[in-house]
């Protein structure tokens, strides 16, 4: 996961680049405050930022304006989740003194930063983007598709290129947020005449998503087929109860699949004896491996990856000041870098009179 | 041109409202900085500024971000105006002691604001937008409409809301802009369940647009067919001794055509003395009034209205300073003032943790 630095051996980058020193690789991720985290984001991105925060510089984003873009008129779905997603990044290990946690909206450099960026970004763009194509789809806008949704991938270059993110942790589905963000940064570099904004790269996952706890829909704390991190023991033994498993395997001595059974998947992801769960595999597909053994297996294994995270998350959530004092002095660190960047960019515009 | 403030003796909006001491009736107008201001804003404009500076609160808001939305290609364009804008002002007596003149890029609140209106406009509403449908059709977008430039009603609503705007200066074309406005006005009002943002009314000019020299196309610097704020004396000769006339009165002694003869309108529209182009008029009509002597009244009498503003407009053009002093302290003002309505829109939205 190491970042690749070849870009930083590019003479003519650094020749024309006005503030190399202060450059490093850096990372640019966050999350929309729409709800509290859960096992789905442990697995897919927040061990990841646990690691990457020892060797990079890394901004997490709450993402609270890109939240508004599709619950405009439920703001309450937002608003309420931002100190929730703080605590559960808190619980699980990220350290403010290491990444930098800061709020969206706290941020008037962004906005500023989108406004300059829409003049360059056609709608036709927009609306050729496949991952917001795909978004709109699934939503149930109609034909009243919010401006602010489909112009979000503007906003979100606003966010990658204030930081100076190199290295932006992405899904697939998620390239061409990176490839409208470098477009951008193309263009203005060529109203500035000169590298003023870094263009980024995706940093890939390459851990498949874990599934909802009834195997088919997307995890949702509606829908109770997800396993939040400050889940209870009740919760976390009623949802591997619950959990889908191979419909065929009905005796314990009838041979069962691994395959699309959500227990050996997040066997697989959570407990850590690799050769044990190979073990048990093996002797799922033989049969005489009850489904009632391998979810006590994973519960027990459950309980023990969920109990320190929501131990620690109830400390955290329990102070509240302490809370709102790490976002916002995260959210000041962020708007000082993000400022300096918005002036070179409205200074490529001609807009620093004063 | 009095305000009308039947709204103020509205019990429920009073009992609802939290910022009513600090309320007056407000204008809130501007421009996109793309060249120097002339004769046809003089009119159309910037005297009616000059007297309801006298009577009402007057933000004038240099709109430069607005300006990019069609010139983010050609930034040059807008930001080498900024200041030609501003002395424009002064030079025709706007007062920054009276009005409030300040530069749209100069306040962040207002790109925030944009931010928060933005999903509460869909884009199909954008696209119905008669006034933008206009004025893409004029311009040579092709396919490639900007973001900026579709969703600019959104920031102009910004622009008004921001400043407690319930007055807004508008040719009919503009209509659309306010119903715009409103209609944000009244979703923030329901998400905020209380009357936190002013609807705003237009008052219509009824001053008729002032024709081109050349009688034909918009008036444009690059055309050669306006009269510029700083036109020197010889400019002023020259543009009026190639003024569109009656093309078939050939002869002094011959009947003229007083209607769409461009003398006339501005003789109409700058000598004060009504009766004396009554009389010039009948003369015209009937016969023995040369397009010569006709031409050498309207130049004389532009020369004087035009000679103090000129002398006034070299005066603050060489103190770039001064100006840009001013332009700070009234955006400065007005930064202060929208992030009073930024703030109550983002506590209504939740958003106001820290």
């Amino acid at each position: 996961m190491h970042s690749n630095t070849s870009n930083h051996s590019n003479t003519a980058f650094f020749t024309k680049n006005t503030f190399q020193e202060s450059y490093q690789e850096k990372i640019l991720t966050g999350d929309r405050p729409t709800g509290q985290l859960h096992l789905g984001h442990f697995v897919g991105s927040l061990q990841q930022r646990v690691v990457l925060q020892e060797s990079h510089q890394q901004t997490i984003l709450i993402a609270d304006l890109q939240g508004l873009t599709d619950n405009g008129h439920n703001p309450h779905k937002v608003s309420t989740n931002i100190l929730n997603v703080l605590a559960d990044y808190l619980a699980v290990g990220i350290d403010p003194s290491k990444t930098t946690i800061s709020l969206q909206s706290a941020i008037p450099a962004l906005s500023e930063l989108t406004m300059y960026y829409s003049n360059l970004v056609s709608v036709a763009r927009l609306q050729r983007n496949p991952t917001v194509k795909n978004e709109i789809a699934t939503k149930s806008f109609g034909l009243s598709i919010p401006a602010g949704f489909l112009t979000y991938p503007i906003s979100q270059a606003a966010d990658i290129t204030a930081f100076n993110g190199t290295l932006v942790p992405v899904g697939d589905d998620q390239l061409p947020m990176i490839e409208q963000t470098n477009e951008i940064v193309r263009k203005l570099n060529r109203i500035a005449k000169e590298d003023i904004l870094l263009e980024c790269r995706p940093l890939l996952s390459h851990v498949p998503r874990l599934p909802s706890t009834d195997g088919k829909s997307k995890m949702s704390k509606s829908l109770g087929n997800c396993i939040l991190l400050d889940a209870s023991e009740k919760d976390i033994s009623q949802a591997v109860k619950s959990m889908y498993t191979d419909p065929n395997h009905l005796k314990v001595d009838d041979p069962g699949r691994v395959e699309g059974n959500v227990v050996f998947t997040y066997l697989e992801a959570f407990c850590s004896d690799v050769a044990y769960v190979e073990t048990l595999k093996s002797q799922y597909r033989r049969g005489g491996l009850g489904d009632g053994a391998i979810k006590k297996i994973l519960e027990d294994c459950l309980q023990e990856v969920i109990k320190p995270i929501r131990e620690r998350r109830h400390l955290f959530a329990s102070d509240k000041a302490q809370l709102i004092d790490i976002i916002r002095e995260g959210s000041d660190k962020s708007q000082t870098e993000a400022s300096a960047v918005l002036h070179r960019v409205k200074h490529a515009f001609g807009l620093t009179l004063f």
